[in-house]
Order: C-alpha cells, then sequence, then structure tokens
C-alpha cells in the first residue's frame, strides 16, 4: 500500500477501505508515514469527506492505536461524559458526583484545556493537593472504592489521535465533521465506559456554531459509539452565553459546589439533571427520566451528592477543607464591577468574547505551554434577558493586576447588546438524542 | 502573516493576494514553513483553484526565488522551447539547430527525464562526449558565438519551483492547472529568453489526456509569458501515437539527425516545421509563417540546418564524427522484429504503453536516481492508419537482453489494435495559438 494512492483516491472523491484506513493509522502513529502526505489527506477529507463506514473504521483505528482501557474488573456500569467544549462550562465538577451519589461509576477521563480556560483537569487543581495524574491501577481501585474517580488522558491513549489532531490544527484541517468525530469518540472509546453521554454545545461560545452541525456531530457520535457497542445518550445545550455565572477555574469550582449544594446556578443544575437522567436511565438506575430526575434532585437536596464530591476531592488528595470553604480556593488580588453603561435588557452576551475576557485575564491558555493563573476569572450578573439599570454591576471581574483588568473590562463591555424590550431567555437544552 | 491563515483562507475559496503568495514562496524556500503546511495548502488550491491573477503572482515569485538569467548582453532574439513531453518527442533535437541556422539565437534550457525515456539532456549524451553542464558564462559565449547552445537547469534556477513541484509530486497535488502553468513557466522565465514556444502534448502518451485541458494549459501558459513580458507562441500536437518512429535515447538522436538531413520522420518534420515558423516570424526573421516555412525548408534541404547541429555539437564537446556516422552511436545488442499477428489496419497504438516498453527496456528511469541505458527502446514501423501483413514487422526492438526483449514485445503487442477498415491518419497539429 502507498500513502500516494490513498491521498489521490480520497481526492477523487472515492471512499477508502477499512485496510486502507488501519494500515494508514498504523503506519502514521509509528512515524513511517510523514507528516505532509498526511495533511494532504486531511485537506481532501476535509473536501470530499468521509462516509459513515470510513468515519467508523478511522474511529476504530484510531481507538486501538494504543492502550485501550480494560475497566470489565469492575463490576458496576461504567460512565463517562464528554463536552465539546464552551464558555462557564464546569458541568463534569458538579455531574460526576452528582450520579455517583446516585450509584453510577463515573469513570472521567480528561484533558487539559486549550483556549479560554482551562480543562476539568485544571479547574480541579484549583482544589489545594488535587492530584489527576493517577496510574490507571489507582483508577480502577478509586472506581472500584467509591464509584468515581478522574485522570488525565495518557500519552498512550489514542495516540494516533494526538498526533492527527495536532497536525489538523496547524493545517486548517479541523473543521470536518467525521474529522471531528472520529477524533472524540475513539479517546472516549478507549477509556473503555459502557455509557458515554455526550454534551455538544451549539453557539457563539462553542466549537460549532451552527445548530445543525451541532445536531450532525451529535448523531455522528452517537451511531460511532453504538456501532463500538456503547450506549451513548447526547445533549444539544446553549452556547450563546455562558453556562451559569462563573467564567475562570476557580471560580467555576467554587459555582459548582454551590450548585450541589443546591444553590447555585439554575442553568448549571438543569444541564447536569438533563444528563444525570440520561445517564441513570441508560444504567438501569430509574425506570425512566422522570424518576431519575427525583433521584438526582434527592440527592442534592440531601446532601449526598456534595458528601460524594468531598469523597472524590479526598480520594485524589485534594484539600476537602477548599471545598467546605471555598475562601480557601485560589483567589485574584483584585475583584472590581463592570458597571452596566445603560439601563435596559441584556439582548446579546457574545459568549466567545466573555471567553477572550478570561483568557485576557490569564485564566486560559492561547499555546499548550502557557501558565494557567487558577484564581482570575468573571463572575457575569446579567445574562440575556436580565433587566439592568445604569451603573449597575454586569459582572465582577477577578484579575491579576490593573493592566488585564481594563482590557477585560472594555472587551466585556463590547460583548453586551442592550434593548428596550425584553428578550426572551434562551433555552438551555436545544435536543436530547437517546 | 501565518501560514495557517493562509491555508484556511484558501479553503474558504478566498483568492491569495501577491503579497501572501509573494511571504508564502519566499519563506518556503528558505524552509521557514514545514512541508505538511504547503501540502494542505496545494491541495487545497486543487480544490479551489486559483484565478489567473494569483497564478500570475506564484509564477513570478517562483521565477524570482533564485538566479534569473540575464541574456541581455547577447545582441539578439533570444528563443526558449518548452514540451509538456511525450513518447518518442526528440524535437528540440533538430528544432535548435534548425531555427539557429535562420540566424535565430537558441538558448535552450534543458532537464534531464523522470519516465519512459531521458530528456533532452540524456539523449545528446547519447553522443560522446556533449557536455550540457557548463556554466552560465560559457553558455552565453556559446550563444554569441554560434547562436545556439543547451544547458541543463542549475539548481539555482527557480528552487522554489523544485522543492514545490518534489513536494506536489508525493501528495497528490500535481493535477491542478495553475500549478502546472506556474512550475513550468517560472523555469522558463528564469532561463530569461525573450521568446519562449510551447509545445503542449495532448492524448494517451501526454501527461495532458483531453484535448480541452491541453488548450487550457497553453492558453494560460501564453498569458503568464506575455504578462511576464514575452513573445509566446504555443502548439498542441498529437500524442496519441509516438511522435516519428524512433522511441529511445540515442535513436531519437539518429531520427533527429536524418530529419535534419531531409529524411527520417515526415510527422517530425511537420512539427518542426511549425514551430519554426512560429519562432522566426515572433523574432521577425521572417514576415509570417508561409515565408518562414520556405526559409526553415530551404536551411534542411541546403545542409545548413545539420551544419549548425553539427557546429552545435563540437561547441559542446561531442564527437561529430558520431554525427556524421550515427552507426557510432550507441547501439544495443539485440535488435528483433515484432510481427504483426495479423493483417489489417492499425488502429490503435496506445502511446503511454509504447512509452512503458522503452521503461522495461532500460532507456528511462522510474526513479530520479536510477542509470539510462541509451543504446535501448524502439523504432515503430508501422502506426495508425497504417496497412501490415500478418508476419510483417510492426516495430524493431533494440534490447540489452532477451529478457527485457521479450517483456516489451509483449506489452507492445497489447498497445497495438488492428481493424479490416483503415482508420483516418491522426492530424498532428491540433491548434496554434499565437
Amino acid at each position: 500500500m502507498r500513502m500516494y494512492d490513498l491521498i489521490v483516491k480520497k481526492r477523487n472523491g472515492e471512499a477508502l477501505t477499512k485496510e486502507e484506513i488501519y494500515w494508514f493509522i498504523e503506519k502514521y502513529t509509528a512515524g513511517e508515514i510523514p507528516d505532509y502526505q498526511v495533511s494532504a489527506l486531511m485537506m481532501a477529507i476535509y473536501f470530499r469527506g468521509m462516509d459513515n463506514r470510513e468515519t467508523l473504521d478511522l474511529t476504530m483505528a484510531m481507538t486501538y492505536s494504543g492502550d485501550v482501557m480494560d475497566l470489565s474488573e469492575i463490576n458496576a456500569v461504567k460512565v463517562d461524559k464528554h463536552s465539546t467544549g464552551g464558555v462557564g462550562d464546569k458541568t463534569s465538577l458538579m455531574l460526576a458526583p452528582l450520579v455517583s451519589s446516585c450509584g453510577v461509576c463515573m469513570a472521567k477521563m480528561s484533558g487539559r484545556g486549550l483556549g479560554h480556560t482551562g480543562g476539568t483537569i485544571d479547574k480541579l487543581e484549583a482544589i489545594p493537593g488535587f492530584n489527576t495524574q493517577i496510574e490507571t491501577e489507582v483508577f480502577k481501585e478509586l472506581l472500584e472504592k467509591n464509584g468515581i474517580a478522574l485522570m488525565g488522558q495518557t500519552l498512550r491513549l489514542a495516540p494516533a489521535d494526538k498526533k492527527l489532531y495536532a497536525l489538523r490544527d496547524v493545517t486548517g484541517t479541523v473543521e470536518n465533521m467525521s474529522l471531528i468525530a472520529s477524533s472524540i469518540m475513539s479517546k472516549k472509546l478507549a477509556a473503555g465506559a459502557d455509557i458515554i453521554v455526550l454534551d455538544v454545545k451549539t453557539g457563539s461560545g462553542a466549537f460549532m456554531k451552527e445548530y445543525k452541525d451541532s445536531l450532525e456531530l451529535a448523531t455522528i457520535m452517537r451511531w460511532l459509539g453504538n456501532n463500538a457497542g456503547r450506549k451513548v445518550a447526547a445533549v444539544i445545550s446553549d452556547m450563546n452565553q455562558p453556562l451559569g455565572s462563573a467564567v475562570g477555574n476557580a471560580l467555576e469550582v467554587k459555582e459548582a459546589i454551590e450548585t450541589l449544594k443546591g444553590g447555585g446556578s439554575e442553568q448549571l443544575r438543569e444541564l447536569c439533571i438533563t444528563l444525570g437522567s440520561l445517564i441513570l436511565t441508560l444504567a438501569g438506575k430509574a425506570a425512566n427520566e422522570d424518576e431519575a430526575k427525583k433521584l438526582l434532585d434527592e440527592a442534592i437536596e440531601s446532601g449526598r451528592a456534595f458528601e460524594k464530591f468531598k469523597d472524590f476531592v479526598r480520594a485524589q488528595g485534594g484539600d476537602v477543607r477548599a471545598v467546605e470553604d471555598t475562601s480557601l480556593l485560589p483567589l485574584a488580588p483584585i475583584i472590581e464591577p463592570v458597571a452596566s453603561p445603560v439601563s435596559g435588557y441584556v439582548s446579546l452576551l457574545k459568549c466567545d468574547e466573555v471567553g477572550m475576557c478570561s483568557l485576557v485575564l490569564g485564566g486560559g491558555r492561547a499555546k499548550k505551554e502557557d501558565d494557567i493563573d487558577l484564581s482570575v476569572g468573571l463572575m457575569i450578573e446579567k445574562k440575556i434577558s436580565d433587566r439592568v439599570e445604569k451603573g449597575e454591576p454586569l459582572a465582577y471581574i477577578h484579575a491579576a493586576d490593573k493592566e488585564r483588568l481594563e482590557e477585560a473590562r472594555e472587551r466585556l463591555l463590547a460583548a453586551y447588546g442592550f434593548s428596550d424590550v425584553q428578550p426572551e431567555k434562551p433555552v438551555l437544552i436545544k435536543e436530547i438524542l437517546n
């Protein structure tokens, strides 16, 4: 087999065979095919696409390009969750202990973030001592013992995807549905869970700006997971404004804790209850989603969900005092309100721009090597459809210094739009595929 | 400027600016842009194309990526010629001395061949002692003295094109009109001639199989040359069967010499007279093409063209005795006829397959490093529309050993088709753009 022939075949609009796809992934992972041929193939795929069968073959080839986690010795239904990413998305922090407290084994595999805030791992590191760099054996022990554990993706998990994604990222070949879906699903399949729940974000702050693209991605990912023998449910949730109020690592941990205790963000609770009810139903812990929702509400109100979170933190070396008293989490030296320039209703809150504020403050990474300031971020007070009076705070900025404060303030003000008539509140859960 | 942005821009169907194209070519030539980004851009160009302005900018950027030959000190109109390549294409060998003998300065820049036979340089090396690896200063002296010289392309001539072509060759991105045209024309423009004559081949033995593609390529190349301030004419000539009879390096030299002396191949003479008349007219040596053709016929019949060829060979170190007595040229140890299996008319002579026969015999290169056997090849006796009786020779194979003889024989027989009714003789000159 010659890589040249595969490139020309795809360029001419033909489907690659299973053998060709497996061969290419194997040889590329082994360093036997040069990047310049692979990027040409990726661009040909961008233009010609891949059919479902090809996408499944690519996904499975990447899944088996490295270690595949074997969780079979744990005698429970294992669940993993993936979000396509958005601004203020602290869902995993709350969802994992919530469903675990209802008897589901939450085996969460996470990455670090590249973008406006850190990933779940970065966020959890705002809790002093929290360790996600655990070995597979420890991960399994914790699952067995607590029904919840979280580990950072090892380099041995779907190495083909890592290599391919890094190349696509610099060659303008990220934006293809088959490539996106296979990249996400190969990692999730290699992580070994029985049930995979997907939170596909849609809107200005999401990777997928258009609803139809989000729906297509969710549909193909669910299909891929099902064809790999997993149970998969997907939610398409709004990302035209940040999720909840907090944007920034420690701030998001705080909001997740508050919501887990029954207060916090209504939106975050709604999303976690929705995702959680899909999980409990698929896992056979509830007969239907209404019953599941009751169980989840009860886990929050009774304090069991929060207790599970503390078990989780303690088991991975985190300081539980910082969870019980969130004032012990990293705190920025400067906290200042951003006053509304007008009276009226918030009609717009450009989500990607809010993300940029967090990046400007130092809460995210522009490059992989960048350090993250876990303390900085924003607390959004006024969101779309909210009434605000002139001079009233739209948000509070948590900053490390005055200069970045002012830059973030300017950006944030530019992200807001106002109107005299009250717009409708955006619907959070746009679609459920189960 | 970031290469990533250029890739995405082209991928999205936008035109690149002149600044972007020059920047990319400069940085790529300097080794500051990785191949994997360039191959992605090439594939995006394959799908999105380039408009004329972009193609011209790319051509000029590549032209000026290295040395540009300055022939201005030679007080004559300088002519160069390019063929897109075909089977049995010995046109340059005859055309150069022919037009030079009519007072035109032929400054020919040539390459080695990759394919069924060698390039013009390889063919000329069949003449013992002939040296094409001459310095620019020597090239200019010879032009001044004899009005004819030929040199191999130096690595300093259009280095961007060399690098880009090598990458396109292994990434399935050769087949784009703008990229092909800019590749050819950048080399020709850097070679410094005032008049460029293009022989664009069309048919089964040509790079361009379809007539409309050949016409498009000729049209854009002429436009590029004109916009670079050069006079350009183009001929589209048939390559559905080999040109003339000889296919193979020494054999082609012999046929070119015979035709230059007034015998040899009618087809070769027709093509050279056509190309030559365009040159003489553009160079102001004749008032019109009819007058030019008379001059060229007279140069052949009088022996002046052949004398010029001998001057040319002598000036570049070649042994003129091998030109005067072609039996001194490299000769294969085995010469055997290929007998026709039937009586009838030749209806088909698959040109690419005839080329493969020459390659099989060792007359061409499959890889750049391969050695060429200058003595081997084919003499085609029967071409499309010719009558043949069963057992009569279709061709003579000149081979180095029996094994390759038999492989070539089998291939050659498979390349022929026969019919009971006489097909029309293919038209050689399909179009003239002047």
